[in-house]
This record gives structure tokens, C-alpha cells and sequence, in this order.
């Protein structure tokens, strides 16, 4: 991946931060192009406008930084000598600080403390949304990965749902759908991918349990393929031999929302319209009592990622965003049902990523 | 997986923090049972001595809460509200606290400040030592999980090995080590796996590239199946075709260092007693400018957790610690060789529960 150190201005002409500290991760990635993960080491790279970066990093990752041949201030530590000193000789480097910027929903209270201890008079702000605007607007290349990502999913369920028959486990059906992910070339997991059958399905985030799938039960799947870091996800829900009316009015309404949110994914309508028409069409519906979350979010080099599709979320959608478009119905009785489709925003219609079909379908 | 939540005596016990504030990961799966992800939406449990726990639960998590009966406070809150409330009622309920510990390396800056604002008074400390010590000592049937999780990996590095030849990638490798690991019953990965070739496996974290393995390349292996959330931790290095004679010098130095690890990991030992044995070795070897890491970490819901074997850490071992020994030695221009195992301590000798071979393995 490249380095896109310049797009940090798009934060310092947002903002009066003078500096910005990223932990690795999403950000980290995009910025450095340096694919770190975040473990018990503090590492750190604090920006300043006009000023070369300085990283803070285990002496263990120092060779796998400069690889990328970033121009930056390295301050080394080693696991001997503990981190802080690290910290306060980043803060010499870069003189008086009134404020830095973190990303509040990735970097951990420990590292915010060493950061506040060596930065003593420095006012620390949560800078999450601000900092994550860097990737709000997807380059094609971005498209791209994404669209290998989804058509890696879409393949390994085709392949999956052919092993379904009754009596099979989620958690079978789960490992299978993995090793297909795999087969099917993809670099990792979105995440750990969500299989639920019968009353389950209406655990939004329910984990895959011995419960062996029966005839009549919906079986819903969530999962996503990742491709050079850019996430897929995608939401399925089939039932297993028939659907009998009720499930089918159920899935319907479902649809329907889906169909909606997808329509209003306009360049210039805010979020909140878009959450909002999808919320109206289910709280209208005789299934209003099992409406539990919002439409959707942005979707990248992060699974959850802004822009988030929710009510009150004022800003408007530009072309470049990604969003999932992800309405659901739980019934804890019964059953639930998702469907998630990936949705590019352009000049016009929205350009649907995921091609996976949604009609009802019966396997 | 039960439920724990009378082992947080270990924390009052040890502390004088009136509230301890766990969030979704190990030390909350190990109290609660519940497996919940850390996402963008605060879940957080929240453990008063004598008290009723109280949960602040997004409203789509409550049922994956509610199935494991805990008897709770929950106070649960929707997306289009936004959680900050959630929080001033959890301090309601709780009343008057002096101190809340929280899971530094785990909670997030965001939680961090949500609970300042609903705990103005309150002083937040970093208890992440102090927490994971509940998880310290592992029980028969977390050994028995964790030797689960080293038997799938062991037979998956098997299979993996023998489909190396010439000119495969590393993440062709990668893949296939991947796809094994859930073909033999894993949930899951530790971590993603690292598969590295040539002059790369001297990069302690690198990640997998298109480059080629060519005869006469270490290659160095580092992953782990998962089995009931507890985590396998193993490091193998071989060599394709042949090693010279330097390489296998390398090796030896190495392989050295792991047993004399291994064979200072008895109880009343501290962890620093480890590290500096094997550091020692290591340093005293011709070998001493490419040594950049410590010797291990605590294994067991975590990859890395408590206790950490590095120098200055004057904590004995105990009966029922599981830590990893895994000394590196890192040529840049040349090669990289850990060899890990993970290693129950016992009353007598260790249990060294990995046994993939450490002779040098030439593929």
C-alpha cells in the first residue's frame, strides 16, 4: 500500500490540532501504508503540520517500518527499558503542543496516559471522526479491493449453502464457509463471520453454536472476505426446505426497508434520511416492536467505519463513500432476518457491490 | 464457557478500587461466559464489591447477554439515543465511588472519558495487570483446551509442510496453513499467521509477501489454532532443501537459548530469572546484535497476556501459569529463527505442551 502521509492536512485544515497521534491500525495503514497490529507495545506516530513525523516504536517493528521508507523521526524502545522514555524524548522533538488529536475508538487508556505523562500541559482530544475523514472518500483503487473482497464473499457462500442440509451445525456450516473464504483467495477474515439458524437468527451478533439447522428455520450469515485490508461484509438470510407465510411477510418487510435504503443513498441526502426512511418503513410495519439497530456504517480498511447510517447524523452523503445498507428484524420467538448489501455513492444511483441475490430463496 | 464473576474477590482483594469496569474481551468472556466483540457501540460490565454487577449493553446485545442468566442490573440503550445516559445510570445505581479500575491495555479512550463524565469525582486506574490476574493460574480444563488448540496447530503445520516446494509464495503458505487450521476443527486463529521466507523471517512481526521461497531460505512459522476462545502460540523454523553451515550454527544458538528457557521455568523462578538466562545465552553467543525481543508472555484467552517473561519482572511462577519461551535471533540481511513453545508450569518439571520436533528440519 502507499503512503498517504499528505492527507493529514485534510485534519489540520479541519481542526486547530496541532498534532495527531495515530495508533496502528486502519489510519495507521492508509497514512504509512505499514500494516501494524496493535499489541501490548505502545506504538505510536505523532504528526505535526509542517514537521517530519515521529514514530515510537518496539525496537522489533523498527525494521518492518523502514521498509516502507517513511521520511520520519524514529524513537526506538526496547521491551527492557520499558516505553515512557520513548515518549518524553518524541515530546522534546516536537516542542509545545496545545492539543493532540487521537483516534478515541482505537487507541487504549494506557497509551493515552504515557501520551498525557509526557505531554503534561498538552490537552488530549477525542478526534476519532475527525481523523477517520482522511478515508471517508474511497480512489478506485479502493473500489476495486472491495469489489475482490465481495466477489471472494459472494463465491464462498454459493459453495457454502450447497453443503446446508438438515441437521448440519452452525458451527459447521461456519467452518466450511471459512475454509471456502480462504480457498477462494482472500488475504483474511473481516471478521469472525456470523452463522445462525432457527430462533438464533435474532441474536444480531449471536455466535455460531452446535445448534443443528432444521427444516423451516431461517439461517442467517453475515461475513465478509478481506482483500489487501479492505473489508467485505454481506448479510444473507435463507431458509432451510420451506418458509411458510408468516416468515415470508417477515422477510418481505425486510426487503422492502433494504430496497428503500438503497434508493435514498444519494449524493446530498444525510445519513439521517437514509436511516430514517429505513426505520419509518419498519417501525410502520407490524413487526415495529423487533426493530433493535440502526441501517448501517461506512465500510473500508475498517468493518464499522463512519459514515454511519443513523438517525441524527446530519451530514450528507458524497460520491466516494461506502456504505452498508443493512436493515433487520428480530423476532427472539422465532427468527430474524438481515439484509446487507455494500453501496458505493456516485454522481447517480448508488452502485450496489454486493450482486448476491435477495429473494427469497429456499435451500 | 461458565461463569466466574466470584473470582473479581481476586481484584478487591488485591486493591483498594471500590469498581473494576471490564469491556467485551478475555477477562469478560472469562468472568461472564458472554463472548462479546469490542466494537464502536461502549459495552461495559461494571463490578462493585457485594453489589450486583451492573451492564451497559448496546439494546441489540441484551438477549446474547440475558441467555446466560447473570444476575445484573442491565441498563441497555439504542443507537438514535447514544449511550452517554447509560453511563450517568449505571452511576446512579452504583452511588458513591472513590476509585474504578480499568483494563488499560483494553478500554478504549472513548470508554475512558464516558465514564469520567458520568464519575466526575471518581479516579480512574489502570488495572490491567491487576485484572488479568483472575485469569493467571488455568484451571484442567483450560490446559485441556489449550492442548486442543496446540493439536490442531501441530497437525495443520504437518499437512502445511508437506505441500512447500520451491518458488511458492508466502502467502500461498500462508493460506494453506490457514485453510488446514480450520479443516481440523479450530474456531478460530490466535492471531493472523505469520509465514516468512528468506531474508523476511528476520522481521519479528512481518507480514506475509509474494515473495518466493528459493532453496537454502529459512522459513519461520508463527500461529496458532483456537479452541474455546483459548489460544495455541507456536514457532517453528525450517529451512527448504539445506542449511549451511552458518545457518545451522544460527539455529543451534537459538534452540539452545529455548531449552535453557524452558528448563528455568520451574515454580518460585521469577520471570526475570527466565528471560536473563536465555537473554544471557543469546548475548554471550557471536550472534548478540540480533537479538531484539524478550523471551515470552503469559498465553491462554490472550496471546499475550500476564505473566510476561522479561527482565525485571520479579514475579514467581506459579502452578498453573502457561507461558510461551521463544528467543529469536534476527539477521537482516540474511535470516530470522524463533523457535517457540508454549509451557505449562507445574510443581515439578515444566509441561512443555507443544511437541512439534526442534531439530533442525530441513523441507
Amino acid at each position: 500500500m502507499t503512503n498517504r502521509l499528505h492527507k493529514i492536512d485534510i485534519i489540520f485544515n479541519n481542526s486547530d490540532l496541532d498534532v495527531v497521534a495515530i495508533v496502528p491500525g486502519s489510519n495507521f495503514k492508509y497514512l504509512t501504508g505499514v500494516n501494524f497490529h496493535l499489541m501490548e507495545r505502545p506504538t505510536l506516530l505523532l504528526l505535526k503540520k509542517n514537521t517530519k513525523p515521529v514514530a515510537i516504536l518496539p525496537v522489533l517493528e523498527v525494521d518492518s517500518f523502514k521498509i516502507h521508507n517513511i521520511d520520519a523521526d524514529v524513537i526506538s524502545w526496547q521491551d527492557k527499558d520499558g516505553y515512557i522514555d520513548a515518549f518524553y524524548k518524541a515530546a522534546d522533538i516536537l516542542g509545545k503542543v496545545g492539543s493532540i488529536g487521537v483516534e478515541g475508538q482505537r487507541m487504549r487508556y494506557f497509551e493515552s496516559l504515557a501520551l498525557q505523562k509526557a505531554f503534561p500541559e498538552t490537552k488530549i482530544v477525542n478526534s476519532h471522526s475527525l481523523i477517520s475523514k482522511v478515508r471517508l472518500l474511497k480512489d478506485s483503487k479502493e473500489i476495486e479491493n472491495l469489489k475482490k473482497a465481495i466477489s471472494i464473499s459472494e463465491k464462498s457462500l454459493t459453495n457454502t449453502i450447497n453443503y446446508i442440509k438438515e441437521n448440519k451445525t452452525e458451527i459447521e456450516i461456519k467452518n466450511i464457509l471459512i475454509q471456502e473464504i480462504y480457498k477462494n483467495g482472500a488475504e483474511g477474515l473481516s471478521f469472525d463471520p456470523i452463522v445462525l439458524a432457527g430462533s438464533n437468527s435474532a441474536l444480531p451478533h449471536g455466535h455460531s453454536s452446535e445448534y443443528e439447522i432444521k427444516k423451516g428455520d431461517a439461517i442467517l450469515f453475515d461475513f465478509g472476505a478481506m482483500v489487501d485490508g479492505y473489508n467485505a461484509d454481506i448479510t444473507r438470510t435463507f431458509f432451510l426446505d420451506f418458509a411458510d407465510d408468516n416468515q415470508k411477510d417477515f422477510y418481505g418487510t425486510v426487503l422492502k426497508a433494504n430496497l428503500l435504503g438503497i434508493e435514498k443513498s444519494l449524493v446530498g441526502n444525510t445519513l439521517n434520511d437514509v436511516d430514517d426512511s429505513v426505520l419509518n418503513s419498519l417501525e410502520q410495519s407490524r413487526y415495529s416492536e423487533f426493530v433493535v439497530h440502526k441501517t448501517g456504517h461506512g465500510l473500508g480498511l475498517d468493518v464499522h467505519e463512519d459514515p454511519y447510517v443513523m438517525r441524527g447524523n446530519e451530514e450528507k452523503l458524497e460520491e466516494g463513500m461506502v456504505i452498508t445498507i443493512e436493515p433487520g428484524l428480530y423476532n427472539p420467538k422465532s427468527l430474524g432476518v438481515r439484509i446487507e448489501d455494500d453501496v458505493h455513492i456516485t454522481l447517480g444511483v448508488p452502485e450496489i457491490l454486493t450482486s448476491f441475490t435477495k429473494n427469497l430463496t429456499i435451500i
